[in-house]
């Protein structure tokens, strides 16, 4: 089952319409963008996973240091600490350096389908030991004038969920790290429900329990607590290996609507529905049997890590979600989703 | 390097030493006791750990239900989805369950060194979906009248740091899950620092970092943020697998005293030392290169899991610290430290 309108123009941005941020490096994804509008507009802050350039006989892996300035770190080819099998991570001497790095860059749109890259507004990168191999998949959150960016702090030490805030997309205040290792995959509600802040989280465990769903408290939004498990995931079925959250769950009469990943066995990677009740938002009323958007098309089969759709970012108007999503890992598309169909689905 | 003294008449307390929670159950392992003081005594409160009475040809596993009442699940050993290769866990069906039980027991002393149990004071149980297969390895930190328990939740669904709060060891406020999983190992200061909490922690990852010691901040104990790692495992230490906190930090004049232990490759757990800044403990002063204590007594290199010391207790008198600690996972015992000394190993 696929209830998705897919945008008639996607791709809607490929690697190659976006610039990289140095000559060294060259941009190897454009993928899993947050959505917000502001200025009257939509904006998107994509994920850019840059490579650096290589040059025959040595592995050259880009690292930022302590300032946020990349590095290069280069590697003989031939040397015998070096395991290069995987195409996504290296170990050198016992040591794990991804190869690519991820930073957040900004582009908007009068009509929310043909999206540029705004003059005046700076790209947001890693910064710091939590950040020294990037950030990755930013959820926004708007509540009042301030928007709140949950995004994955990628470093050696950890995989971890970062917080900052903004109010003009210029200045950002910076908070630390709000969910501990390993955790990605967080959306903070943009209203208070009995007076507290909640978001959903994803952390994974090397030992009992696997890649699920939580829901989180907060009387601030940068100490957390009174963590519950929403959603598991379920063997033989579509979101069999994992589950994560998308963006921030649609407020609807039937309660709190969030759309999710699930992935399987195969990392067939699809969405699917949570609704959640409206007052306490860590019980579970129903969740999709059936994926309701899955990868069909041939940009969301084929590319850089195929048969992939991830979203965490969306506009709602009305009855219609304009969904964002990364394709395959590479790209960024578009779709149109009807809120009633999804809730039907859960019927 | 070894500088404890050990009690002469160690082992304190044996699993024999202890009533078992029923008849279906005897007592495996007791070990890793917080401790405190009240109403003029020492204190522990003991992991105890049960496993069902076995009838050949079955395996018996205990699940705590909804309610934190004890159900025995039986399987026939000959069934081909039971899988019972390891002695502390089995799968039937893909499904996990351990093969012991959890609980904390209280024992207090009029002299620090002969313990029973009180007649007035009932056990803590697991209760609800997070406490399944029980609850382990208690902290208890006071502030002012109150006492501040974390300990590992452990469940089907997750490993993760649960609190509860008691002024009386009568009545006790249970907070839910403070630090999502994979967690355990965490220690709350018992005294705050510029007017935040803080706690240790120790999150696991199933990729990138690894079992590595944390540091959090709250404004109440019940929400917590500023996540920053103080200590990684070494590579070729004592310390090379894994790092956890012991009970709360000790104030001394050069800054906040941890007690963690550290465990090799061969799962041999020493215990050392970590210094911390006065006023923002996630600084680390110094580290001892060499554990402070470590297995060499028959009791500490034989047992459940031999070759195991592990701390989460102690009293501080003066310079002497009296440390309770769990001995090859079967048996308590207890040692004095000079605080000097282990300032001066870390030096």
């Amino acid at each position: 089952m696929d209830i998705a309108k897919r945008f008639k123009n996607n791709p809607i941005l490929r690697p190659k319409d976006i610039k990289p941020s140095s000559k060294e490096m060259y941009i190897e994804c454009l993928l899993n963008p947050g959505v917000f509008q502001f200025d009257g507009k939509t904006w998107m802050l994509c994920r850019v996973a840059e490579r650096t350039k290589q040059i025959e006989g040595s592995i050259k892996v880009p690292v930022l240091d302590a300032n946020g300035k990349a590095e290069i770190l280069t590697f003989d080819q031939n040397d015998p600490k070096l395991d290069d099998s995987d195409p996504r991570v290296i170990t050198y001497d016992g040591k794990n350096y991804l190869t690519t790095l991820s930073h957040l860059r900004l582009v908007n749109s009068k009509d929310g389908k043909v999206f540029t890259e705004p003059d005046s507004y700076k790209s947001i990168n890693g910064k710091g030991e939590y950040e020294s191999f990037g950030i990755e998949d930013c959820r926004v959150s708007q509540i009042g004038e301030e928007y709140h960016l949950t995004y994955t702090m990628v470093s050696e030490i950890a995989v971890g969920v970062g917080y900052m805030s903004t109010k003009d997309w210029k200045s950002f205040k910076r908070q630390g790290m709000i969910f501990p290792p390993h955790n990605k995959d967080c959306a903070i509600f943009d209203t208070k429900i009995n007076n507290k802040y909640y978001a959903l989280h994803r952390p994974s465990s090397p030992e009992l329990g696997g890649n699920y769903i939580w829901i989180a408290e907060s009387p601030d939004m940068l100490h957390w607590g009174k963590h519950q498990c929403i959603a598991v995931t379920r063997s033989g079925m579509w979101d069999s290996a994992r589950v994560g959250a998308g963006a921030a769950p649609i407020a609807t009469s039937e309660g709190w609507l969030e759309i999710y990943h699930g992935a399987d066995e195969n990392n067939r990677y699809c969405l699917g529905a949570l609704l959640l009740d409206r007052d306490n938002p860590a019980k579970v009323i129903s969740r999709s049997m059936k994926p309701i958007m899955e990868p069909i098309m041939e940009y969301e089969k084929e590319g850089f890590f195929g048969n992939v759709i991830f979203t965490n970012g969306h506009i709602v108007n009305g009855d219609t979600i304009t969904l964002y999503y990364g394709a395959s890992d590479e790209v960024i598309c578009g779709a149109e989703l009807s809120i009633q169909e999804i809730l039907d689905s859960l019927k």
